[in-house]
């Protein structure tokens, strides 16, 4: 069986990450998300191991010294960090693993992990993604202008990872991130026991 | 409108590229085949344009002259070689062109243009490969064997392409060329401009 590929997907927050990788799951029953662990709380309604591992400060430090994170970042106070462990069995099982992770994060995964995929997923425009994060009409006006600032500074970025897929539609997006995964398993770079085998099995 | 790809398809003889590129072009009739230029004779069925340009030696040694062939080789005494302007125009107008070429000749393509996407089609392995020469019935014994010589000698070149693809059917190896081809056309080496759009359309 032949490795997993280990997908790091970034994008502007309000860009629909979570709802196409959703439309990508519900067809790749097989592939894995990387839950992160985190010292927040709980907010209602998460559960442990789903939306994060939620671990004390001590925990999390405790993990971050036994190199147990593959990456970790502080926002407001709070930790969060990629476990490793869980990733490495994945992929181990020739499971795919997808990593919903900021840049900064991204591209520390990246570098350790240089075999892994960047993924970067763009609204269609900033003028769509300001409609997009209005439209959910939760957020003041306020807030959707930090995240149009966020998007602007982030999307250059998107230069500094291998694929870019613009979220036009939700069902469009998630096909090509699964014709991404599909050619990304085809690399001769992947495959050099594939040839071995071919010339071999005769 | 983007630039269309310049696929550089190859693999050893009998390992099914026609029938591959067939189902493809099947689902996507805007992809071009380049269609090479040969100082051999047509056979009969076979129609200028289509299978060849077929021309003479001395037109042929014209075009080579006046830089018009991509590239060029000699066997058993014919000429053969890759029209440059028929693919330019068609990558220019934002089609996907097919160039179904030996290694060798391959190997000239991709330094030439090195944002050319190389695949390597393969076999399921050398054995299956014999079987399939064989159940062609029209093929004698000694050439069956010539060429599982030559494939044993092509599959190690699969490693300096970018891609391999087993055609294991040809449906599936047609469907994994189709997501070669989109996941390419996702590279953000290729989309600079994409993300300055996204940004500035605002």
């Amino acid at each position: 069986m032949s490795k997993g590929l280990l997908i790091v997907f970034s994008g502007p927050s309000g860009t629909g990450k979570g709802t196409v990788l959703s439309a990508y799951f519900a067809k790749h029953p097989e592939a894995q998300f990387s839950v992160s662990a985190t010292t927040r709380k709980p907010r209602p309604g998460e559960q442990d191991g789903r939306e994060y591992y939620f671990v004390s400060r001590e925990k999390f430090m405790q993990m971050k010294q036994n190199n147990e994170l593959l990456e970790s970042a502080e926002y407001c106070g709070n930790c969060y960090g990629t476990p490793r462990a869980p990733i490495e069995k994945a992929l181990k099982d020739g499971k795919d693993v997808f990593l919903d992770i900021e840049v900064q994060g991204g591209a520390q995964i990246r570098r350790l992990l240089p075999e892994s995929v960047g993924v970067f997923i763009l609204p269609p425009s900033i003028q769509v993604l300001g409609e997009r994060l209005r439209g959910r009409e939760t957020e003041a006006e306020e807030v959707v202008e930090n995240r149009l600032t966020a998007a602007r500074r982030e999307i250059p970025k998107a230069a500094e990872y291998d694929y870019a897929v613009v979220n036009d539609t939700v069902e469009k997006a998630a096909e090509n991130l699964a014709a991404i995964v599909t050619a990304e398993k085809h690399k001769t770079s992947r495959n050099q026991a594939l040839i071995e085998r071919v010339l071999n099995h005769d």
